[in-house]
């Protein structure tokens, strides 16, 4: 490895810093978006912003850019960054690594006195995570202008709060509408294995898998469970539990590749002695092909259909988005290739698993994704842990490829 | 059916009002135990025992005794009542109807001058359904020294607060240790469906089925739903899904006797892309025999470790309780069908398929159930409801037996 252009204790200080806001017992974070850690997480990175002389604005959905300026600001700037906010009880780094890699990017560009000829600008994007209203993507996806913005405004969270409301005390001037930029840039933590079993420190990522999340309501009567007989029961968790063992059976058909999660569950009255009468779910699958996404689609109703049937309980299935596979930009992706070897870094090829700000920022501009391992691969949770010198190196290769395409 | 010796509309009329406390918008009441809405009932229901010349004294549970003098104040009391909290979204009249019906008993008593030679006694006990601090039968189980005190009163709800905190507002000065009665007798709505098919007014409770319940928690490993593969998953809520069917097919394998529910589960972190790494839920088996509910409680604990053995999930399994069989006594049970003969009321014998205070009461004197029909069994839930005359019928039946018992 050869000396990096960043200053790596510089970026492991900010990001132990980032740590402290909505920071849990166990080491982790819990600052979903908007709530007050993320607003002061916020605060915080704006302050560090005009500290690095970078001019910061925010847009109508508190979607954050900073600019730094290039020798001729009318070219279209080169985009790069990630979001503040994080999953209940989540992890320290899913985000917060590529908004504080951004920064320490902005800052080793002052430090070496470089004059970019693109202006150049960190994003942090509003409610990535998609914890606290239900959807992911919020603030990319209203600003690429995917997300209908009266529906997704009106969403609300678990206390009745909507997104609108809760966006008051980050609402920016800007109109959250798309511009085209030169490129976008996101580093960020695999939250998976595959890096870190390869030994490698850096993932150019080709694509992110196609995903479709659902909302599931189970509806049977409430009745007391010492007295109601198996043949008069209408248990809707009972119905619950089988379509959570369908959407595990649907993944593992699928190979190592398939992916399908019910992570959230609320029981309705909730009561020891009371039969369910209503059970609040939702389910996902995800899988690197279209095709078979879309094949997922079309089985999963009718097979969830089947077991309500059988459990003579009524069920709603309401599709809140689909992701398509999500390619990334070829040239983007050879010209990191040769910056990481330039650098004498390690890396690989990969698909991402998650969903990224990256999808919707790839609407209006060429994207692409730089990953590091984490520990274990685990994420969205609070052991998540990443080496120092990992996330050096990807910061360093952010940085070039910033420089590379802002020329 | 002949002139019933109570006056049925102030009986209903007294339901009805008591039904205002915890009033939802659909028809039933949410009136969880010591809740302010309890509270508040607890204070009508005493100045209703004032108002007919009750001496009314609370025990240290918050157990309340509503005491008219006998003749002979050294004989030991005929104990009759019930409780007022409720199921969370519940109906009115699990529990209200055999508090309201023995006010009735005890206004009916007045009217017709009666002089009984034993003082009788109504009780409101504390607690009976478990459903905010996930133990049932409170405050007769303290009262009749079933539950361990210390570990019963710092039960916490679900914001933490303990049973004793929650008592401070209810706490009597009495101490709450047993005493002997000549007889407890409880009248309640069936929440089952057989008098109803066999319409009949009245059921004649033979006994209670015994039933064991248990706390269970699911420990996995919470992981992103997108990245972590289908070999790398320790997924809490698949294996409390799986949990629950098991539970399911241990029910229906004991036919229409079989009882077995999940009620109550919650998942953690409950976010739509983080595997679960935690869920806890509780389960319950009921069943008439003792021998086949300890054949339940042999099977459980062993089929649901290898459901968590192949989930690769931690289970821990606690048993909360376990009660009994509870035989009532056939004395009383004789003179009850020769009381509702006289009064020209059609009954039959019928088993309670739920728990009641009564079980614990008959730990300390002879004690019996009366049953009455509810709209299609349902109970535990808002469409709870009854017909006024077969309420009348009940609080009539209720009346004999405590004047003939009490002399």
């Amino acid at each position: 490895m050869k000396h990096l252009p960043i200053n790596s204790e510089r970026l492991w200080d900010s990001l132990c810093e980032m740590a402290r806001f909505g920071a849990t017992a166990k080491g982790g974070v819990h600052r979903l978006a908007l709530s007050p850690p993320d607003l002061a997480a916020r605060a915080h990175f704006a302050a560090l912003c005009e500290q690095a002389g970078l001019a910061l604005r925010s847009d109508e959905y508190g979607n954050m850019f900073a600019r730094r300026e290039g020798a001729d600001p009318s070219l279209p700037p080169v985009l790069f960054g990630s979001h503040l906010d994080s999953q209940p009880n989540g992890g320290r780094y899913d985000g917060a690594l590529g908004v504080m890699a951004g920064l320490e990017v902005m800052r080793s560009l002052n430090d070496h006195h470089v004059v970019t000829q693109a202006p150049v600008e960190l994003v942090n994007w509003t409610d990535e995570e998609g914890a606290r209203f239900g959807k992911a993507l919020l603030g990319s996806g209203l600003w690429a202008g995917v997300h209908p913005p009266a529906a997704t405004l009106a969403r609300c969270d678990a206390e009745g709060i909507t997104l609108g409301q809760a966006l008051a005390a980050a609402r920016g001037a800007t109109p959250g509408t798309p511009f085209a930029g030169a490129a976008y840039f996101e580093l960020h933590i695999e939250q998976g294995v595959m890096l870190e079993r390869a030994h490698l420190p850096l993932g150019i990522v080709t694509f992110c898998q196609a995903q479709v999340w659902y909302d599931v309501v189970a509806l049977g009567q409430a009745a007391h469970a010492g007295t109601t007989p198996p043949a008069f029961r209408h248990d809707a968790l009972l119905c619950a539990a089988r379509v959570i063992d369908l959407v595990d059976r649907m993944m593992r058909a699928r190979g190592e590749d398939g992916r399908g999660t019910v992570g959230r569950l609320v029981v309705i009255p909730n009561s020891s002695n009371v039969i369910p009468g209503e059970v609040r779910f939702s389910v996902e699958f995800r899988h690197p092909s279209d095709a078979e996404l879309s094949r997922i689609k079309a089985q999963f109703p009718r097979e969830a259909g089947f077991i309500a049937r059988d459990c003579e309980v009524a069920l709603a299935i309401s599709e809140i988005f689909t992701l398509p596979a999500t390619p990334f930009d070829p040239g983007l992706l050879a010209m990191m290739r040769t910056a990481a070897d330039d650098l004498g870094l390690g890396h690989r090829d990969i698909i991402s698993g998650g969903g990224h700000d990256s999808i919707y920022a790839a609407h209006h501009m060429k994207a692409a994704m730089i990953f590091i391992p984490c520990k274990d691969g685990k994420s969205h949770c609070e052991e998540e842990s990443i080496e120092p010198g990992d996330a050096a190196a990807g910061t360093a290769l952010l940085y070039e490829a910033v420089k590379r395409t802002a020329g």
